[in-house]
């Protein structure tokens, strides 16, 4: 019988010293026991990154991106090779790889490459010799032999790929929570865990907030219909497992009774609003194609109700891009003969989330009467799919979170298998 | 007309840290306003490599050979990366490069390699688009893509073998000295600097304990007849030359005046007397044998002048090979019904060494009346084409240089060019 393949995932906290990396070995030697195959990526050791970009924020402010790619791989390099060693030390036959090695092979973007292909002959070859196979995470080559780095999230990225290229059986994040919650603890210390929740909660999930996983590594999953299971490298507990319910039905309907499985909370965004617009076909395209040319991402949008045939546009943008997207808000006003570009960044978006939502009315409604009931004024709507999202004021979000948590009874959810 | 190429390699306190890299990127800056082509091979920062090796034996004593190649060879990439960078602030183009991208191709002989190829290629081009090359040294790897490094002293090597294949006009080794001198100055004050050596004074010098460079560079550029210049990255100052005198006869005949270039001191060394041997052809021979089999380096040997048809047998080997040496001799000594083996760490090395006194006698009397005059007593004497060597009691080690230096004038040597 073939041995069931897992690629696994540790995080930097995971590996966070020699300590931390023994007990990693510990863990690997249990699925061993257990007649795993297993290909492990390993991010670098806790600080090592931070420490690697000190050295070079102490030569120049504007370091070459290749030349950081090849500072910063070294990091993956150095705990890939400590976790072998520990292997070893228990009597596990391993070896590791950096990403050049085993041909992972990326687009030239340094510093956020894009996986293209990988050859993992290598790594097979070794999986065959019953070797546990140590991949250094975040890391590739281009067909030039350039080193390149995948940017944030990217030892994620490169356990899913590696997982596709593969064909694993499951594909398994550590890190230093024990799963997703059904909103942050720190905010509302009665979040739960979740067991299961579809790619795409998690994809809007992240895209909202939350910090667990990158969404690009989620798509990834999803696209290929690779199981994610997000788990703790603290506790031996079963984590939480992102997945794709269209494939079992019986989950799919489940899922629906759900409604929602989370709330997010994001502080980065801000308001703009361009007043005074004559409210006549075209207008707002102009301006929301402006900004997208100048690669800003606008995301609630609201246009007021036209009494005077002028009317008001409000939108909500990254923080990184407010200045960006002021100059040219405040063009685009000029161009076409409208008023004053008004600024908020004192906002927060409060957002639920939940597949089952779609199939059900009263959902929005539900969110509303609980952020009412606790006095809090909604500024803008959005609602997708599988989520709604409120703006409101920024030192009202944890209560906005609580509020909706207890309102959705997300404190008792379980999705059981 | 084309560019003179220089390979140059800077030593681990040389780059030290940022400061330091700063600095060497300033030097090069220099080199480059000449119209000069430059390679650069780097070491790891100052104590990169001590702390990789103490992360590796907080996980384990036995670390493996591969993976301990893994870990070391990022000290190098990171160097290499920073230098780059401070090359950037410079306005100076340059790109960094590993071993294993540039086709340093070795043996598998993980920890210790041998360079089998290089294939420039990649290099060539960087040069010809008018960038400074940066080198990762003592790495490579193997044709399957290991990675690999080449033991003590591998960034000389990494320099030399480019020089080579680069076919470059010099190769500047960058150390934490100012050249190699007529002595250890830390023994002998009025050490001096020579501005020159043969590759087989050095040779010499460095197989008797001189600690600037490794015996396999130089042998790898005097095989190639790459001169190579040792001097300081802390100072603007000519170095010392390391060359081949017969591709230039007047200096070939300057140097025959000079007699002895250098003394050396070397307290690595243990002396083994196995004694009442039979004075039969064959028998020193059957023990020698014996200890080359097992790869112990026997060095100066003396077999006493024989009366009574049994005689001892004197001779030294490397302290770190002392306790397989005497397990040895006492079995040989069982096998040939010799007597005892006796041993004697207590012992220093002090050579002189120089191309010149091949062609003239006195030179060993000369040193054996300074040591005399000194109280002295030598207990074994070997001779070579270029060296006279004396072991005397350790303690007496010092004053021993101190003597001869003087003895020789060697605090006045100057070998202008």
């Amino acid at each position: 019988m073939k041995e069931r393949l897992i690629v696994q995932k540790y995080g930097g906290s995971s590996v966070a010293n020699t300590d931390r990396i023994k007990k990693v070995a510990e863990r690997i030697l249990k699925y061993k026991r257990k007649g795993r195959s297993l290909v492990v990526v390993v991010s670098a050791l806790g600080d090592t990154t931070d420490e690697l970009i000190e050295l070079s924020s102490q030569i120049t402010k504007y370091p070459s991106e290749r030349e950081m790619d090849m500072l910063l791989s070294t990091g993956e390099q150095v705990s890939s090779a400590l976790l072998a060693m520990a292997l070893h030390k228990l009597g596990i036959k391993a070896i590791s790889f950096t990403g050049a090695q085993v041909g992972i092979i990326t687009d030239s973007a340094h510093t956020r490459a894009r996986i293209l292909d990988i050859g993992a002959e290598r790594i097979k070859e070794e999986l065959k010799k019953g070797k546990v196979v140590i991949v250094a995470g975040f890391q590739g080559m281009t067909e030039k032999k350039e080193i390149t780095t995948l940017g944030r999230g990217g030892s994620d990225l490169t356990a899913v790929a590696l997982a596709k290229a593969l064909d694993a059986d499951e594909c398994e994040i550590f890190t230093d929570v024990a799963g997703i919650y059904t909103t942050d603890p720190r905010i509302e210390p009665q979040a739960s865990k979740l067991e299961r929740i579809t790619y795409d909660e998690m994809l809007e999930m992240a895209s909202l907030g939350a910090q667990v996983m990158q969404s690009r590594s989620i798509e990834l999953a999803k696209k290929f219909n690779i199981p994610l299971i997000v788990r703790s490298s603290f506790l031996y507990k079963r984590g939480t497992m992102i997945y794709n319910p269209r494939k079992n039905s019986k989950e799919a309907k489940f899922m629906e009774g759900a409604l929602v499985s989370g709330i997010t909370l994001s502080k980065n965004e801000a308001k703009l609003t361009l007043c005074d617009v004559r409210d006549k076909p075209g207008i707002a395209a102009q301006i929301f194609k402006k900004l997208s040319q100048e690669d800003i991402n606008v995301d609630m949008i609201v246009q007021n109700i036209s009494r005077t045939k002028r009317t008001d546009i409000s939108f909500t943008v990254p923080k990184s891009s407010l200045r960006k997207a002021v100059r040219i808000a405040r063009n685009s006003s000029k161009t076409i003969g409208a008023g004053d570009v008004a600024v908020d960044d004192d906002v927060a978006r409060v957002s639920i989330v939940g597949v089952g939502m779609k199939a059900h009315s009263g959902v929005a409604a539900k969110m509303f009467e609980a952020l009412a009931e606790n006095n809090i004024n909604i500024e803008m709507i959005s609602t997708s799919e599988i989520s709604v999202s409120c703006l409101i004021k920024k030192n009202l979000g944890e209560r906005a979170v609580r509020s909706l948590h207890s309102k959705f009874n997300l404190g008792h959810i379980k999705r059981s298998k």
